[in-house]
């Protein structure tokens, strides 16, 4: 039977809640951390409101023809019961958590959080399936290596990886970055370890459908982490988010990227760094909630 | 285990989800309806965001000592999926819903949605109780006859239940009423009918526990329905309503309102008008939240 | 003399007010009714939000020279009163106005509202002039057959308008369509009928000028509505909508849309879905206030 | 016929619309002047916004049984054509215009705009009725008497009247004065004159019934204005105002100061300093909505 | 020369800002750190926002009579550097920082933050001065042991304080505390180490002069220090802020404690937990503002 | 040290306070005045929003390897202390606080404030280095010659250049112009003194960079001034402002235009309008604060 918008407990997609993952193909999951903020706090409420807003998102992705309910068994599997006073804490908590989302082959599908989550997220997943290769839209590339002597906040979990070897750091691409820099030489990192950068001003004004030609083929057949911060997009977009950056990509280039990695062999996406509370619309979260589906709609098989 | 307050799928106060009310002494039921309001819609969310500010409420009520989850099994039985297009298709909707809830004893505690659902809530709880009195806060009686022709909206709750009989009316009190009004005599309906009015001037400034002194009298033995308007308290606590009235009560004197309902046979309780889009920080919300939790507090058992 | 922004009891553009359309050759109208909404409420009050931007816009198109008030006299006639807890009877209403505006060769260029009300002013229309040419900005195609029973609300209008013989089905285009679907195959409908679709992906980073011309070619001689759902453009330009949709047009290609008009024999117009509490910043209003001027710009004579 | 709230191109208490003041008894008359503010600006729209949110305000005044549509012919004058570039010219123009309105004897209900404009409407009504009595209500005394130079601002208002012989010095009352100030001893100017001056203080948790009946001693049978700056009261009853002050009045005790005037020869009232874009619930405009049509039901006649 | 309100750059009462407290009678400091919130972060952006709305007070306090700057000199020092990414190493930085301004025997008012950084002041605060009396101002007791295994976060400062020392438990006072709790004696650890607790409902529509009396026979000669959250005060008045409970004390009450604690030997004092984000009005910050210029006003000198 | 974005005592990119611009190459300078604003007010709070929010910019500009901070001595010299209420006074101050700042050769960057204050800065500037060439975006030429009588606001200051011979009109470009207006010839005047006028139609889904090339031979070598209007831009990407206008410039053609402005000879630069209020995100100040950090790194030397 139809179900009005506003009826319901509020789950991802109005999908069932369950505490396991357990016989998933693919699981939504909430992790409502945003103690690694360096600017505006609030994405903790970030799972919440996109789960809220996600009511507006139907079953059928009539762009791409994607029915992904017919072919994937699908949940939400509710939130990690972070440690909001203690930043390694909850990221061994995250840890812990997908471990067990993806030891029997479910593809978890991150609502974060700010962009912090994902480096625990990728210990639990490179574990998994080894080194993974990372489609990854920013601002920023997240790669700083400190702050304060502290190794773990938003500005560092892709160098953490780099440490731990959680990426195969020939298949990442960073899409979107721009902003002012603390250094001179901020690529210099990223392009010493291999990484592909694409500053958002080469994306103004284009479609990024031939860039994402060039990532299918840097990906391969190797497993492959979609990490998306929203921050990628331009505050007009996505003004509900904590280190906003002008001049940034917008939603239809988002669909470019996220639809141009179908048939690549992805293993975990997330979608982080929604702080609701800084767009009181909504907007933020139901773009949040929108992205999702679409990388819910690549998913293989 | 300690959970983070912004961890979760949002339930009512953290409590377990269930489709069906059986076995259960109490169960908290959401009625996102908002088409019956005469002014700024958006009540249709209340029941969502209730749910979400719900999680600052703890298990044990330092003032009156009530420790409800000691003593009673209570659950989120979820939304009624309401009918937005049809008002009287929905009051269907709604009626039948909680015959189901009300049919073994369990007490509805409902999250609205406007006033309209009063009416047919009521019909189920008279249905099971027999008349019922009624302890109603707002800021307007609810007792018009109709608008445009219209006999159903929340300006008529009471009226047709007085027309239906569900209603004890000497066992009647409104507490709080103000506000101009369209007629020269607009409490004539009321007292021809025998309910107390309790106007929100002779309220001001004044401790209600003599007030519920008197109104545990009037109640005696007899069912009794709490019937809670938010749009009762004054504007500055509570401003994301739609139809608010200047002057009005306080929170205090809501709270000793619900604590002097405790030792009375209450069936059913509902906190109504919530429009949470005019109270961006989430404190209408969760003022109704805690009122939802003291009403639970003074059911019997 | 000049008059400040702020000065004056606001009507559309500054406009005498009036209660008959009697003598005019176009008139704004105020339909104050958003009971057909699926999701967020709030576009009952698009008039008075729409009325009190519209002191930004001057007599002047600067851009296409048009000078609206040398060659028409134009006024606002004020709001449809409308019946908010009943959609067929608001509907009623709605015809019965719209059929003593348009009588006498009035255009009607609306203020929603939400877009149900353009299925009852399209009946008063059609009665008219016959059936008419749609062009049709919108996220949705609003072609659904009904939910839980409903046939009316502001996902069916032009189903019903189809129902009634009230287009010119082969002169329908609509523009910007997108975002998920509860069925696979969702455009359907609007072939089968003959309708001309143009998803929102045909028009990104794109002039729609040529697709204007191709427009203009279908529309021919005959009678055209334009009905503009403020969701059809992107929710960062317009945030303050009920059903917002990700990855939509931009106010540039909405002028070229309506500019594009010029030369049709337009018989009416509206602007929907204005919903002014999800944007307080008043610019969703100020933009629709801006393209019901651009739409004045574009009427014969 | 019964007509929905959101229905109307507004005018104050859906007040017939005209340009002249002939006639009438009393005529509320909007300012839109914010440029004397100090602090925050925005008081401009408050005339806008009051008229908005006064659909909420019916025909009777249940608690004081006034019925002012009975005996008094009221309309809504519009709004004085101020020059928001130079204040004294707008004084000039207010001045001018309220000459006109208080020819025949009409009762001018201002709608604010700062208190700047109070200065220029009692030199009008005070060349027809002679100095007049001024029950004063603000958490500021505004007999300030210059800043950088400049005399008119919402700072000096009254100061300007004394100067000007426009008030009767021993009939005047300020009421809810509170707040830090520039000097140590910032009421002797007002005692110099013989106002009595109340500070807040003298009125936390009481009520002002005995104070009114002194109030109405203090003023006699003389004419008699109010003016009513909204931040008098508490910022949690009107956060919408450019200078708030803490622990101020209660809107119960704004009630009581109106309803103590009755009987008073009251010859023009106002209600300033609302500045609604720092309160998007719409409430502190519907506060001063409720209070302007108090201050109607205690006219006179 | 006067000096409009909006010009400077912002400091707390337009002080003059410096890096050392040496020589200083009292400083106002910033603590901007909100990773010990449990449920709303935003309070890292207290400090600024405390700071621009400062520019409402003025020299002199009226009600008192009070003329601070006459007698003491007075800066802002700036805010502490805190790690946001580690609470006990933002701990750390806040002791380091405080004993070098309580050093040469100045007082410091702290602009928080949230509850947490009371702890690390009141180490500094207790080494330079001994065991402290503790006027405690609050919803909550914040004597909380852990959660989740942390020590360290808003609900637990005073528990710590007792481990080490740093409070004389027999001049302790806790007002306002109202709330649900997680445990069923939730004043039990308070009442066993000495401390006064006063609940909110036994301040209720009253005065608290008689109470300010019995405390400042509790404090004595001793050194005492104030510590002022926000969520003291009822909702209403403070939207602004992260964990708020119902049914709290009000402006005129806080003002009478502050005031009620002239005489006493105040060492410090802060004003904690105002989060903007939730009070886009500024007046949250406004009220903490005029309560830390009223703590100036009661240090001894 | 790394210093968290809460903290500071906000100055300009946390440069240090000083009140004299002597020995600087350039300096930052607020000028809080909006009382030249023809519609929304609040541009006042424009400075201190834009410094607030301008943490998030760091030293070095990637994209176009600039390093203003190691060539050049930058300070943020505070606020002009306007006069609220006289607005040929405040242009006074205004133009004599700028004379001091050009005297020993710094380039003055302003924070506004409303366009207005551009008239006395340039008088300021011209004065030192004789008539400028102007790089001016904006939606409006704001060349009106009188409101009201008046000769200075918002709508007139480069009017009031010409009238002056502040401006080598043949090198003035106005980019961005779009919107109705009051007269059907509207770049008459602008045409007539040889500016050039770019619509923001010519600009549509373009880069602007073959445009700049064609401004700099323009401009040529001598001195220039950039005004930068935040209205130019989209209200989608600056809502926070006072007169928008819809389909405007992009954040991308921002950074194209003050990019291309490298190699002529700046001696002056404002960005003006922002009016926080309109945008609590604060997203709409972050644009202005990164457009002015632009213009600081095309600053010659
Ligand atoms: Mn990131
Ligand atoms: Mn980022
Ligand atoms: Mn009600
Ligand atoms: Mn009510
Ligand atoms: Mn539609
Ligand atoms: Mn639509
Ligand atoms: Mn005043
Ligand atoms: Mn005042
Ligand atoms: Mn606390
Ligand atoms: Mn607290
Ligand atoms: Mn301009
Ligand atoms: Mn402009």
């Amino acid at each position: 039977e139809f179900v009005a918008r506003p009826v319901g407990v509020c789950s991802m997609l109005r999908l069932p809640v369950q505490t396991s993952a357990e016989g998933l193909d693919a699981a939504f999951v909430g992790v409502p951390l945003d103690t690694g903020t360096s600017n505006r706090p609030g994405a903790r409420f970030g799972p919440q409101q996109i789960r809220a807003e996600s009511v507006m998102v139907r079953r059928y992705n009539v762009s791409t023809g994607a029915a992904p309910f017919d072919s994937l068994l699908v949940a939400d599997v509710g939130d990690v019961n972070v440690n909001l006073y203690n930043l390694p804490n909850s990221c061994r908590r995250i840890y812990e958590s997908y471990q067990k989302i993806v030891a029997s082959g479910c593809v978890p599908l991150t609502l974060g959080g700010d962009h912090t989550v994902t480096y625990p997220i990728l210990q639990a997943v490179a574990e998994k399936h080894g080194p993974v290769g990372l489609v990854h839209v920013d601002a920023h590339t997240d790669t700083s290596d400190m702050a304060l002597g502290e190794k773990i906040y938003h500005g560092t979990p892709f160098r953490r990886c780099v440490d731990e070897g959680l990426l195969d750091c020939s298949r990442v691409v960073q899409i979107g970055i721009r902003g002012s820099s603390y250094a001179p030489d901020p690529y210099k990192y990223c392009w010493d370890q291999g990484f592909r950068v694409v500053p958002a001003e080469e994306c103004w004004m284009k479609s990024l459908v031939p860039l994402m030609e060039e990532v299918r083929q840097q990906m391969g057949d190797g497993p492959v982490y979609i990490s998306f911060d929203i921050d990628g997009l331009d505050p007009a977009y996505a003004p509900g988010t904590g280190t906003p950056e002008i001049a940034g990509l917008t939603p239809m280039q988002a669909l470019e990227i996220i639809r141009g990695c179908k048939g690549l062999n992805i293993v975990g996406c997330d979608l982080v760094e929604v702080a609701p509370i800084y767009d009181v619309s909504g907007n933020t979260a139901l773009l949040g909630a929108n992205l999702l589906f679409e990388m819910l709609c690549v998913l293989p098989g």
